[in-house]
Parts: C-alpha cells; sequence; structure tokens
C-alpha cells in the first residue's frame, strides 16, 4: 500500500487544523491599539499551538520519510492521531478565552498527552508494518524524546493545578525539545545513504 | 485519464470536512470542569462522525488503490459521495445539540445510508471502467458488507424512531462493521501480485 | 514550469469552498422535522452550488489534462477564476436566506457569469502558452458551450428581475448543459492517443 | 529530503488562508442591493488579501521550484512564513471592518511587513541549503524587489498614522510590484535549461 495518500490526507488535516485556528482570533469591533489587548491571550495560544501542529507537521514529515510501507492498521493508527490533534483548536479557544484559569491549562495539556501517546503508537505500527530491521526501528529505537516529553505533559498538568502558569510552562517547554527536529533519523538516514545500503 | 487528481481532490474535501466538524465544539465560557458536559453530546457525536469519516476515507483509498481508470462518470460518482459526506457535519450538529432526539437521529441516519449508497454507486461505476475482469470486480464482486450495513442503517432508523438510542447504536454497529478495513479487496490485491499477474 | 502544483492548490481551494458553504446550513435549535423546512432553500442552494464547483473542478480536470505547459499568466488567470468561484459560497448564503429575492438572484448569477468568463480567459491563456499547435486549442477552438452558457446567464440575470424563479432557471439549465463533461476533449485525446502522435 | 511534502502542506494551508476569508463577507439579512454597500469595504480588503495570498503562492511555487533540497531549517522557515500569513483573514477581517481606520491599517501593514522578512528569509535559508552554487542563489542573489517593498511597507505604515488611504496605497503598489512574476527566477532557469547544464 503507497504512502502517498496517508501522507496528502494527513498534510490536508493538518493545514486545515493550524488554519481554522485563527478563526478564534475574532477582530475586534472597536479600532484602536487597545481593541487588541483583549486577544492578546487569544493570540499567545494561537502561537503556542501553531508551533505544535507545526512539530507535529514536521516529526510526521520525518517518521513517514524513512518509512517504506504502511499497512491498515497505520491508517487508523493516523487517524487516531489526527484526531487528538484535531481538538487542539477547541483547547486552544477555550485556554485563550480563559485567561490561564485552572480546567482549561490542564485540558490543553491532556489532549497534548494524548496526542503525543498517538504518535507513539503510530510510530511502533509503522515500525511493525516494516519487513525485517529497518531504518526507522534504528533511528527510533530508543525514543527517549517521547518518553520525556509525555513525563513532562503528566508534571506540567499536575501543577498545573496548583499554578495554571507552571502547567503553560511545561508545555513551551516541550515544544522547545520537539522544535528541535529529530535529527537523529536525518543523521542515521543520511548514514544510510553515504554507506549506499 | 489519471486518477491523482480524483485522489487528490477527495481527499481535500474530507480533510476539510473532518476538521470542520470540530468548529461544532465551542469553547464554553465559563473555566469549571463542569462547563464542559453540556459538550459531551456534541463530542461524543464529533467521535462517531470523524471514525465515520475515516472509513470513509480508508475505503476510498483502498477502492481506487484497486482501481486503474477513471473517466467522466467517476469523477460525478465520486461528486455524489463527498455530497452526501458533506452533510454529515450538519447531521452531526443537530444530533450533538438535541440530545438524542428522534428526527435528528433519524436524519443522520438518512444521511449515512445516502453516503454509503453513492460508495456502492461508486464502486459498480469504477467497476464498469475497467477493461475486462478486473481485481477490483472479483474484490467487491459479491459486496456483502455494503449490502448488510444498508439493512442495518434502515433498521436503526426505523428502530431509531421507537427507541433514538436504539438508532444510534445501529449507527455505531455499522462503524464497527466498516472499521475492519477491507481485508477482501487487500487479500486479493496481495494474491494477485505474489502470482505476478 | 509544471502544472502539477496549480492543480494541487487548485484542487485545495475548491475543496475548501465546496464544503464551507455547510457551515452556512446551520443546525436548527429544536428537534422536530419541521424545524428543518426553514433551511430547505439553503439546502437547495447548498446543491445547485455543490454541483456548480464540481462542474468547475470537473472542467478544470480536463483542461490542465491536456495542457503540457503553464507559465505565469496561467497562473494568475487560474487565481482569477479561483476568485470569482471562491465568492460562491457568499452569494449562495445570501441566496439561500433570501427566498428568492430579486437581487440574491442577480448577484448569485453575475457571480456564476464571472466565474465562466474566467474560465474561458483561463482556457485561452493556456491555449496560448503552448508550442505549436495543440491538442487543446483543437479540441476546445470554437468553445461554443461557453458561450451559450455566457448568453444564458446574461437572459437568466436580465429575467431575474421579472420573476426570480426564472433567474434560478436559467442557472440551473447551465448546470445541466455543463454536467454533460467536456466529451470534445475527451473524444480528441483519445484519438490523438490511438493515432499515436 | 523530499519538498513535495513542504510544497503540499504550503499549498494546503495558504489555499485554506484564502477561502476562509470570505467567511468573514457574511451575507446581508436585507435582500436589496443597498444591503451590499455596508459590505463593500470587506470586499475590497478581501480583494486585496486574495491578491497578495495568490503572490505569496505564486513566489512561492518559484522559489520552491528553483530549489532542489530542502533541510529541517527550511521547513521551520516555510511554517514561520505561513503564520505570519495565517494573521491575513484576521488583518483583513479588522481592516474591513473599520472603515480605513488607523490601527487596523497600520497592523494590517505590520503583519505585511513580516510574512515579506519571512519569505525573505526563506529564500535565504534554501540558498544556503543547496550544495555549491545554486541557480536560485544566481536568481535572488541581488533581491532588489524584496528590499524595496519593505521599505515601501515601512514608509506606508508610517504614513498611514498620517492619513490611513496614504497607508492602504502603499499597501496596493507593492501588490502591484509583485503581481509581476519573478520574471529573474524564470529568465536564468530558462536559460540554465538552454545552456544544458
Amino acid at each position: 500500500m503507497s504512502k502517498g495518500r496517508l501522507e496528502a490526507f494527513s498534510d490536508g488535516v493538518l493545514a486545515v487544523i493550524i488554519t481554522i485556528m485563527v478563526l478564534e482570533m475574532r477582530a475586534p469591533h472597536a479600532t484602536s491599539f487597545a481593541a487588541l489587548w483583549p486577544i492578546a491571550p487569544v493570540f499567545l495560544s494561537y502561537v503556542l499551538s501553531f508551533i505544535y501542529i507545526g512539530i507535529y507537521w514536521s516529526n510526521h514529515h520525518h517518521l513517514l520519510h524513512a518509512v517504506e510501507r504502511v499497512n491498515g492498521a497505520a491508517l487508523w493508527a493516523n487517524l487516531h492521531l489526527l484526531f487528538w490533534v484535531s481538538l487542539i483548536p477547541f483547547t486552544t479557544a477555550w485556554l485563550g478565552g480563559s485567561g490561564l484559569a485552572t480546567w482549561p491549562v490542564a485540558i490543553y495539556g491532556v489532549v497534548l498527552l494524548l496526542a503525543a501517546l498517538a504518535y507513539y503508537i503510530l510510530a511502533k505500527v509503522l515500525i511493525a508494518a516494516q519487513k525485517g530491521r529497518s531504518v526507522l526501528a534504528d533511528a527510533i529505537g530508543r525514543d527517549k524524546k517521547t518518553v520525556v516529553s509525555l513525563g513532562i505533559y503528566a508534571a506540567a498538568i499536575s501543577l498545573g493545578f496548583l499554578r495554571p502558569w507552571m502547567g503553560c510552562a511545561g508545555y513551551v517547554i516541550v515544544a522547545i525539545i520537539w522544535l528541535i527536529p529529530d535529527r537523529r533519523i536525518e543523521r542515521i538516514l543520511a548514514a544510510t545513504e553515504e554507506a549506499g545500503e
């Protein structure tokens, strides 16, 4: 089964998700500069969510690039990932409109945590679909970064109940960790190409 | 005529449909956990519809994969399918906002029934467009699963007038049936590839 | 310059346009069957516009299929077409909400007329971009169908000021004319392929 | 790393942005021709923004066409560009609803300026990613047009505080400058192809 349509559909869904979030930033009726202030938290949560969806797109790109075959299970593992990512516009709107209240911060993190789990499952399903020992399995075999970020999400969600800003700080930290693209995959792929395998 | 743009356009339409449904889940103004409860039925109908559109995308993927040629009739049979699927966000919003009332449950089922019929017509049109005896015709020749699900839809719509939850149960049953991907096509394609035909 | 991205971008824009129109069909608050009646004109105008955008996608597909080269002018002729088509959700919403009033009927037709003109210009620009005598120029050289539909649009817009339903009838007639795909292009392409040119 | 998905994702995002802007043009409740007048500024700002996004798509198309390789930095430079472009629907809605007030005109220009800077950065990152002396570096080596338009943006934003219409005039002038496609790239690419390099 070709991976072309899986990539095309995922690109389409992620492109729609990343852009419909901006619809939550409604233009104010007033025309003064001060009229933009109430939108500031909505804008900041938009920026954070834009970066997160950019991270998912970028990592999805790297993941599928290292894959040769997809199967029916991979289609559904991919839809499962897209489902949790598709909830980000909702949690972003709630977070942005709440002024860092406890529950919107927590639910924002829970959706991020479940999306990260879904990404982890997708990677496992894709590895299982490859024949023999794959490049991908070598590249993400001991996937420390995912485990670390799952831990930070859990901690951030918990701390968010004490101080909501600490929850948000945790999400920002994970974003920074992931902004560094998955160089392991890039490096091993490059090495494989050079080795002529 | 190449099938590339038919796939690309369908991917685009299905990607937009699956994601604009989430716009119906409006972020509540309150920031308590309890504020999420009124959204629960909207969320559940979103989950069901997300799975349904995922099923259509997955089966559409399998169907087109087994096809070599498309013609003008196939373009329109495909648009006909996309039309009924495009109504799912509307019926999902009505169902989610109604708390399992009789008519929203019935109309939700009618649109699913018509989408299933449209999928059935598309498969027939695509088979007719292939030259000679095609892989696709063998694969979906006796399409029991479609006939069975049309029957369940009809029963679920009828029973929904007695007890709306029975209608929804019927739709969930069809979703479970279809979640199992069309292994017949996968199996026969694999067999064909191995036989070297 | 490759035509791949021109097709991909057009597919994306048309996919979004055809699906965001359904957002105008808002789910009623009431849950009776009668609650659907006020939506009936919105639904009918959605059906008509869905068919029109399907026609544009289908004809765009045929047009680009017959083309070998695109240039900068073709990119902008294509964007010009997409601009007028992008106004269809607006005119559809006004028409659907107005109950066949005079001006919404007229403006709906004016946008269709301008989209048809833009399609005509795009075809001319694409012909001019081909080297020598192209298949496309032969296929759509004497483009009677476009001229006829421009005439019907003009007549329908005028008659719509007397009786709005006559305007709508005109738009339906043009849709029926175009629903028949551009068999001239298909036929000549098929003949060319058989002749081995 | 292949540039195919970078193009596909960018096409998707730009296609969604260019079409969701039309959702801001809400159909009036009245059905008279006069009911369209209050929408006129919204329509005009839609036209300007449609042209701007068309320009970005067209130039993005030319830029990627001249590129052979993309890397991780290019993915993020591209997402950075898409971020600023994704704010155009918001600034368009504020501008269109304000009747040429000072701050909406200024913010509209600031977002355009930042998008132009992001495009400039993307071009630099892409040049750096090519091995040796690339066609692209020759083509946009002395990128006068970008520098000129950054200057006009800055002047237009400043003048807009004196007379808002002067700001808008500046944005229109930049659009006209960019409407002329990047013939330098086209010319050098054509020359390269002819020289058989």
